[in-house]
């Protein structure tokens, strides 16, 4: 049946369900780091946030090095993660070999989480490479998508 | 059939697209808000945008406290919908209770209208509350998402 | 057969593929422009990148007026790129007429790419009056999908 592509009964679909949602967990796993930093060093950027441990009640700041290194990399994932929830849907639907397919996936959570690691560690170029990996990995697959849609 | 829960026959499902509609609509209409701020303060972040009624021509400004607070909170929706968008149709996916769906669809996008009201009235700590019941809600599906996939 | 709707046999979802994929492309090629400002003018906000040509070795800026201009573009589109790809989804589930559809989706990228055009060139009013078709565009289909909905 055609349709059965979307559906856990779909090796590829049930990897990508799994992939999608850790994913999305990752991405949203960076406020708590960011809420983590906030309350350790005091510093915030809301008023009333500063009753939460601030040395300074009612002074925000947003010019903490770590801070606003973990906020930087948040949009960065906010810049390459949704496209990838969508792009790796359809890919799905193009029906891709399946091997293909899941290592797309695989490539770019590792890549998402080594570049995550490398920018909190500030270590370049590794943080560029792993980037740009799985950069290519979500235009590997959209490339494709376009590729079977019509215009 | 297998296939119709991807269907608005599908209670889940026509749920799901209700309110994914809204989550969409209430996260694009703080661009609203941002440009109401700016008309009527005649604060802007592009030079060529001080035309429309900028105080001094050419001047920008980052600085302005109700505008940057709508922009935070506008930045919070972009790192807490998009995800809920695309885990909340896998978890359609998964076959959920009706009941205990469609309440998750309707937690998430209450929290997200009390968290908007809260954060423009700077009321602490029901923003954070609200916030990390919307967060709850949407790791809540994608835990099961992540449990019916495949790695 | 109900769900072939979501597949590549169905012209309008064959259609909402391509754009979705092109769109996806267009938001991520944003990273792309911000990196070749960085690398030629030699401006980072990472002090490990600056060995990648920055002037002053471990100085970081966030004033740089062009490389500012496409981050604020590139926010747009993260406000705006995200809710079309997966609004347009449900919408194509509502089984609109094929037309009508197809010209949603056009009309919602060449808007974007007119915006980006008229961002970059700093162009008032026409930046304007392209956000808000392409905006309108995208409500036009989240009004029809919550109307097929159920709450």
């Amino acid at each position: 049946m055609a349709d059965s592509v979307v559906s856990f009964n779909n090796p590829v679909f049930a990897s990508y369900a799994a992939y999608a949602g850790l994913a999305s967990m990752k991405m949203m796993g960076m406020t708590l780091v960011t809420v983590y930093h906030r309350l350790t060093k005091g510093v915030f950027m809301n008023p009333e946030d500063t009753s939460f441990g601030a040395k300074d009640k009612g002074v925000v700041r947003t010019d903490h090095p770590a801070i606003e290194r973990v906020r930087r990399l948040h949009r960065n994932d906010l810049e390459n993660i949704p496209p990838f929830l969508v792009v790796a849907f359809l890919y799905v639907l193009t029906k891709p070999s399946s091997d293909v397919a899941v290592w797309h996936f695989r490539a770019f959570l590792a890549c998402r989480l080594l570049h995550t690691a490398c920018y909190l560690g500030g270590l370049q170029p590794w943080r560029a490479i792993f980037f740009y990996s799985g950069f290519a990995t979500t235009v590997s697959m959209a490339v494709q998508v376009v590729a079977k849609g019509s215009l």
